[in-house]
């Protein structure tokens, strides 16, 4: 089990009691998400936009169009940093001060890079495609000479990281138990709907099993 | 109906056909959410993290701790930037290169002050209670003055935005149509679980009338 070294960057300084610093801990957050924000600067401020990843190993990769200029910018920072964030629950106290809600969110840093050599490249779209359901790389297309050259991947060494979780109850004043208030968990989750096919899709084409397999209750 | 001005902070760049400057479509994006992730920079590393917020007019609310050194940070910034961003769906295109998401994703910017009024304060409290569950801040306790204290709360009106809406089927190159690979969508949707009540809860207080409206497929 490795365990990441908390320094000024990754250090959770509020509710340090929901941190985690467990590599194990953390990569299950990632890797069981689809979406992250990332942060960059755009003319000195700093903006977050959504977009999807791949890992392999302890290796971020995060792709887009070559004109992108978020994944541009990236490539300046010596430091990128990426969060993933699933929410679970909305934790209703029976004080307002206490609300919260039950979530899992982990932020990794590292240095970003172009990845240019080729082979690290394809397998770079595979992880990231991979992501978003196993088994659709083995049954799509693969990148043409053309599309290839006109994606930018961004590889961000995983080199520091932590997460704060939380999954309990409701952690009210003692003083307040005697209110006649609700006081409760309301769980979330994401599922999947009904597939819908493309109207132009052969009518002999079924769905497939890794997309049966995914159609499973989500825990985003 | 409010249209934001096209400036080098808003203006989406890539997939300009998916973008909107629209106002009351930016503020159903962020209306529908519970959770944005605000992007600021610590010791010159931008990093973004999920909180809950609140929206009354123009003006987006964010709190936290006294001691939250991203609400902090975010005070010195001359423009702050959140992003709410929902999973619609995958889309799953018969080529690797135009597989997509189906998402609504909303980038707000504006100059974050400190809110010290007490009325202002307490309304921003309210209204970010609200946005998780609305009916909420009528039942629940509300803060006294130590938590009223303890809280640092962050206005960010809302003087630029933009969203990217991607809500369609697959758009594959006409040459690919012809390939045994099934393509289509698959929604995603966040729904809620039945609500987990205190176990020290007292027995008869039943589950509120506007927790169980709640309890309705959300759109997250």
């Amino acid at each position: 089990m490795h365990t990441y070294d908390k320094t000024q960057l990754n250090h959770v300084k509020r509710g340090p009691k929901r941190a985690t610093y467990d590599q194990s801990e953390i990569y299950e957050i990632i890797d069981n998400h689809m979406i992250c924000h990332v942060a960059y600067v755009h003319e000195g401020n700093p903006i977050t936009i959504p977009t999807g990843y791949g890992r392999i190993g302890d290796t971020l990769y995060l792709h887009g169009s070559m004109k992108n200029r978020m994944l541009l910018g990236l490539t300046a920072l010596k430091q990128a940093s990426v969060t993933v964030t699933h929410l679970d629950g909305l934790v209703l106290a029976r004080s307002v001060f206490h609300h919260s809600v039950n979530y899992r969110s982990a932020v990794i840093f590292g240095a970003p890079r172009l990845v240019s050599e080729r082979k690290e490249k394809m397998q770079a779209l595979e992880a990231i495609t991979e992501n978003f359901i196993p088994g659709r790389w083995k049954e799509a297309r693969l990148p043409n000479e053309k599309e290839f050259e006109a994606t930018l991947v961004i590889a961000i060494p995983i080199e520091s990281a932590s997460a704060k979780i939380r999954a309990e109850g409701v952690n009210d004043e003692k003083a307040d138990l005697a209110l006649d208030v609700w006081a409760g968990v309301i769980p979330l989750k994401t599922v999947t709907g009904e597939p819908i096919p493309e109207p132009d899709l052969k009518p002999e084409i079924d769905i497939p099993s890794y997309v049966n397999n995914f159609l499973s209750e989500k825990d985003l």
